[in-house]
C-alpha cells in the first residue's frame, strides 16, 4: 500500500464539510450596504418571502430563517405538536437519532416514535398502524398529531411526490399535520426531477425545512410554512430560541442567493452527478450498498480493513460501523474527484485482497 | 419645518442596524478554501479557543459560538441554574424583559426575578436583600443560583469592574454563579477603560456572553465559559438548541476577526466617541438624558411632537414611550453625523418651540 | 413570663394543619365498597360533575380532581397560557411567590409578572398599564395571555364579584384569559356573602381552582373548567403530570362531601367566624394588622419580642418577618380558642412591656 | 350463551379498580387528631422516613410521598436524567408506552428508549448494545443516563434480584443511573420469594417507586432514593409538580400501614395467589398465556368471539387487542372469584366452540 501516491484528499465525510458557492458569499457582501432594520425588518427578508413564494407556487406562505437544520426542524415541530402529541418519522430519521433530543425539548415533552419502511421510507400500512396503536383520547398515550417525513432521508433515499402524497394523505385522515425535513432538499427535488412546487406544496405538506447550508450556502436554513395558524406559534417560538437573527439580511441574503436563478438545484445537481459517477465506478467494481443511492449520499459495505486501507488511500468519510461507510458528495465534489475516488477504491480492494 | 432639507437619514436605531465590519466580511471569505470537518472540528474554531483565552487572560475556558444574543444568554443560564432556580438580574436587563422568556424556556422553568438599583445597576444591598427573601432549602420558593449581570445595562450605563466584582462576591457567598450579559461588552471595556480580563475573568465572573455582532459582526456571538465543570452541560445543552453550525468554521472566523489586533475594542471605541460627541452636542441644547451615557446608548427626554419633528429632521431612532426615545451609535457612525444629529436635534426642537 | 400555664397550643399556623371534616372522612370510608373504572370511570366522579355544574350553575364544566392545589393552579394555567404567554397576577400571589415555579414548568417557560395594586388586589389601572406595556406581536416580549386573581389573596383580603368582573373585563377586552385560584374559594364566597356562581362563573371565569384541601379536606382539590376548548389541554396535562388519580372515587367521594348540602361554605365561615371573633379581641388590644382581615387569614405587626412571647404563651404561627406574623384559623377552631388567643396575646403583650 | 347465570360480575380489570384495603382505612381515620404541621413536617412522615429505612434494609434512604405511579416514576426520572440524556428502558415498559410522555416533559426533554429483550425483560446484551450504541460526548444524540427497569413487568413477569443486579451492572458500568418502577413491588418481591431489600437495594438500584396504591392503598405511592446526591433535586421538583401534599399525614399513614407488619407483602400474596389458582384452572383448560404469569398479571390468547363470551359471562377485564386479553388480580380476588373465573372461560370457551 505504500506506493500508492495520495495527490490530495478526497472529502467525501459530509457536504457539511464544504464551502460556499461562490454565488452565496457575494451576495452576504452585497446585503452589506447602509443600514437595515434589525430582526428582518429589512428588504431583503421582505424580498425572501416574495421569492419562496414563487418558488414554491404558494399562495400562503412565510419563510422563518433559522442557523441550523436542526433548529428548523425542531422549531417548526414545536409549533406544529402539542406537549402530549407525537411526532411520527421513520426510525432512522435525522429528528429521532441526531439531533440531540431537540424537538422534545422545544415541544415540552412530546415523544418522538419511529415507523418502520424499507428503504428508510416510511410504509403507509406501518404508518396505518402506528397510528391505530394509540387509542385517541386515551391520556395515558402520547397522541399521534404529527407526520414527519425526512426526504432524501438519511439512509440517501428518495420520496416520490406520490409518495409524500400518499403518507401526507393517511396523516391528515387522522388528523395529523405532516412535516417534511428538507435539510437536502433540492438534491431530492433533482433526483425525483420534478418541480419545487410538487415535492411540498402540491404533496400536501404543512411545514417544510428549507436546506440550503449543506447545498452550498453558509448559515442559513428556513423554516418554510403553509399553515397561517401556525405562524404566531413560529412568531414567538424562533425568537425566544434565540433564532431570530438580528441582522437577518445577511441570512436572508444566503437563502435568496440560492434560490435564484435555480442555483439551489444546479449545486445540487453538481452533488448528485458526483454521486452517481462515484456510484458507477464502484458498481463496476462490484461494492455493495446499504440502500441504492438516489441523491448525494452512499452507505457503503466496507469491513474495517477496506476502511482502513481507504483511509491510506486519501478518502475522507465516515464509518458508521464495522462494516458500512458512508460517501457524501457536495456541490464542489468534481466529476474527476468522483472516478479517482472510484479508483483508489480499486487500488484499496486490491490491495486489502492481496 | 418644510425648510429642513435632509441630505441623508441617520442611523440611530440600533446598532443591530448597521452593518458588518469589512476584517470581518474578509474573514468570512478567507474561510471559504477547501473543505473542514463540522460542528467545530475545524482549525479556525480551535483558533477561537486560543484567542479568547489569550484575550481574556484565563487558564481554562470553553468558547461556544451561537447564532444570537439571546442564545448565548439563556443557554449559558441553562447550564448554570437548576429548572428550580432563579436566576437574578436588575429590573431592566434584557434578559428579563427583551428575550421573550428564553431563559425560563431553556431552564425548564427557571424563574427571572428583577433587582433594583440606580442607573441600570444592581445595589449590593437590595441583591443580599433579594437573596435573603428565599428561605434556602424551602421548596415553595425557586432558589435564587444565578446572578446575571448586563454590561453595558439595557440604559446605556455601565459597571465598573469593581461594581462587578462587589457583585459577584455578594452573590458566590450565597452559592450562586455569576453571568454577565455582554452582548455589547467591547463598548463597556472602552468605557471603563480596563483590560477585558478585568470586567470578565478578573471580576470573578463563571460564565458571560460575548458579543459581536451588535459592534460590527454579522452573525456570531458566543458564550465563554470560565467554569470547566458546565462544559458538559454547553456542548448538549447548544447542540440541542440548534446553535452548533455546521459550517461553524464561518461563524468562528467572524470572532478571530473581532479578536484579532484589538479589532473589537477599535469598533466599540468609534461607536463610544460618535455616542461622546453626540452627547456633547444635544448637551449644549439643554437636552436632559434619562441616564448619563455612558457608552453607545443615549435615553433622552422627548414629547411626541419632537419626536415627529426629529423624525422628519431625518433620524432614525426608537420611540421608549410619549416621552422617551433611545438613540444608538454604532461603528458605523461618523463624528460629523453625530454633530449633525445635534444639530438637527437643534433644529427640531426650535421649529417645535414655535 | 414563667407563669403563663399553657393548658393546650392554639393551632394558628395554617388552615393546612388542621384534621378532615368527619363528613368528609366518612365519605371515603363510604366510597370504599366493590370496586371501580380506574382514572375517572367511575360512579362518584360522574356525580361530581354533576354536583359542581349544579353548585355553579353552569351550564357547561369540567371537573379534574388534583391533589394539591398547587397542581391545580399551574396545570390549568398551562392549558391556558402558550409557553411564549404571561401570566399577569397580583405581586404578592401565591402562584408567583409559593409555588417554586410550577407554572413556569408546566407551561414550557411561560414568564408570571406581578402587577401592583392595594389590599393585595389588583388594581384596574394597573392592569391595563401591565398590558400595555407589552406590544403585543413583538416577539422580544412574552405575551400578556391570562389573568390570574387570588381570591382570597395572599394577604387575607377578597374580592367582591363586581372587582373580579372588571378585571375580568379588562382581561377579556385584550384577549386574556381568566383564571382564579380558589385555594380558599368558598371563605371568599362566606366572606362576600355572594353565591358561589356570583364569584365564578357570574364573573367571567374561564378556569378556577377549586379548593378543598384547606377547609376541612384531606387530599383533593379541583380545577373546574368552564371554557370546552381547554379540556383537551387537560385531559392530557394532567395524566402526564402523574394527577389523574387511578382510584379517582376517593379524591371525587372528598370533594362531593365538601360540595354537599353547603358542607363547604360551613367549615368556611367557621373559619371566619373565628377569625373575627379573634380580631374583635385583638382589635380592643390595640393590635396592628397589615391588611384588614376579610376571610380567615390575618397579617399582624408583631416585634420578635412579641412573637417569642406569643409563642411561650401557646400559640402556634408563622412568622413572616421580624415584625409580621401570620394567623390563620381553620374548621377546627373554636371561638373559644379566639377568644383565648387574643387574651394570651393580652397577656404576653403585657410581659413584654415590663 | 342465553343461559349463563351471572351471580356476580368478577373483576379482573385492574389491581386499580379494588378498594382499600382496612388496615390503610383505618389508619387514615387514625390520622386525623389534632393538627400537623404541613408539607411533611408532622410525625407520621418522620415514622414514614424511619419504616422505609427499616424495611429495606439501607442506612441512607429518603421519601418522597406522592399521589400517583406516573408522578413517581417520572420525577424520580427527572431528578436522575439531564434534559440532553437518554432513559433506557424495556420496549414494553409503562413509562415508555403507557404514562402520556411524562418522563418527556418532567426531564426537560429527555428521550426515552426502549430495549429489547424476551419475557419483557432488558436482555443484558440488548442493553450493552443500546449504550454502544451512542457515542459518549457527541451531542448530536442524547446520552443514556439512566437504566430504569419494570418490575413486575407490564407483561406479568419479574426480574430475580440476580437479573436487576446483572443489568445494574452494566449499566454502572458505563455511567448510567439505576431506577426501578415498582408500581407492584410487593407482587415482585412475593413471586420471587425474597426480602424487599434484595430486590432494591441489594440489587444496586439507585432510586425506584414504592407503590402502594395497586396493591390495597387509595391516595399515596412514594420515591424512595438511596442516593443523597438527589434530594436537593427531589425536594424541589416534587413541589414544583404539585406531588407535595399539605396535608402530608394522610399519605404518610396509608405507606405506614402498608408497610407495618408485612401488610403489603400479605396483600400481595392474596393477589399473586388468586392469580396462581386462575392460571391453575385456565391452563387445565389448555389456555395459551402470552407470558407465563408470574405475579398478578396475565395476557391470555382470545378471539374475539371469545373475549365477548367471558364478557358475557360475567367477567370483566381489558382487551389488549383482537387476540389477547388481560386479567389482573389484586388483594380483593378471592381463590373462589378465582376458581369461578376459570369455570366461567370453560364455559364460555365451549359455548363458542359450538
Amino acid at each position: 500500500m505504500a506506493s500508492v501516491t495520495v495527490v490530495h484528499r478526497i472529502e467525501l465525510r459530509s457536504d457539511n464539510a464544504a464551502g460556499v458557492a461562490p454565488e452565496v458569499l457575494a451576495a452576504v457582501a452585497a446585503a452589506d450596504h447602509g443600514s437595515a432594520m434589525a430582526y428582518g425588518g429589512d428588504q431583503l427578508t421582505g424580498r425572501l418571502h416574495e421569492l419562496v413564494t414563487e418558488t414554491f407556487g404558494a399562495t400562503t406562505v412565510s419563510v422563518w430563517p433559522v442557523s441550523t437544520g436542526t433548529a428548523a426542524n425542531s422549531l417548526a415541530l414545536a409549533a406544529m405538536c402539542p406537549p402530549w402529541g407525537a411526532v411520527l418519522c421513520h426510525e432512522s430519521a435525522h429528528i429521532l437519532r441526531n439531533e440531540g433530543g431537540a424537538t422534545s425539548m422545544f415541544t415540552g415533552g412530546a415523544v418522538m416514535r419511529g415507523v418502520a419502511g424499507p428503504h428508510a421510507r416510511i410504509d403507509p400500512e406501518a404508518l396505518r398502524a402506528a397510528i391505530a396503536d394509540t387509542t385517541p383520547g386515551d391520556p395515558h398515550h402520547s397522541q399521534p398529531r404529527v407526520l414527519s417525513l425526512t426526504c432524501p432521508s438519511d439512509m440517501g433515499t428518495v420520496y416520490t411526490p406520490e409518495q409524500v402524497a400518499t403518507l401526507a394523505s393517511v396523516a391528515r385522515s387522522h388528523g395529523l399535520r405532516v412535516h417534511l425535513d428538507g435539510a437536502r432538499l433540492a438534491n431530492a427535488i433533482v433526483a425525483d426531477g420534478v418541480t419545487p412546487a410538487a415535492l411540498t406544496v402540491g404533496a400536501g405538506l404543512d411545514v417544510f425545512s428549507l436546506g440550503s447550508i449543506k447545498n452550498g450556502g453558509m448559515s442559513a436554513d428556513a423554516i418554510v410554512c403553509l399553515d397561517p395558524s401556525l405562524d404566531e406559534e413560529l412568531l414567538y417560538r424562533t425568537k425566544r430560541a434565540g433564532h431570530v437573527a438580528s441582522k437577518m439580511r445577511y441570512a436572508s441574503a444566503q437563502l435568496i442567493a440560492h434560490l435564484t436563478d435555480g442555483l439551489w438545484l444546479r449545486l445540487a445537481e453538481r452533488a448528485n452527478t458526483a454521486m452517481a459517477v462515484l456510484v458507477g465506478g464502484l458498481s463496476a467494481e462490484g461494492v455493495e450498498f446499504v440502500e441504492t443511492p438516489a441523491a448525494n449520499m452512499a452507505f457503503l459495505r466496507a469491513e474495517t480493513p477496506l476502511a482502513d486501507a481507504l483511509d491510506l488511500a486519501g478518502l475522507d468519510f465516515y464509518r458508521i460501523s464495522d462494516t458500512v461507510i458512508r460517501f457524501v458528495t457536495s456541490w464542489q465534489t468534481s466529476d474527476d474527484d468522483a472516478r479517482d475516488a472510484a479508483a483508489r477504491w480499486a487500488r484499496a480492494s486490491a490491495s486489502v485482497a492481496r
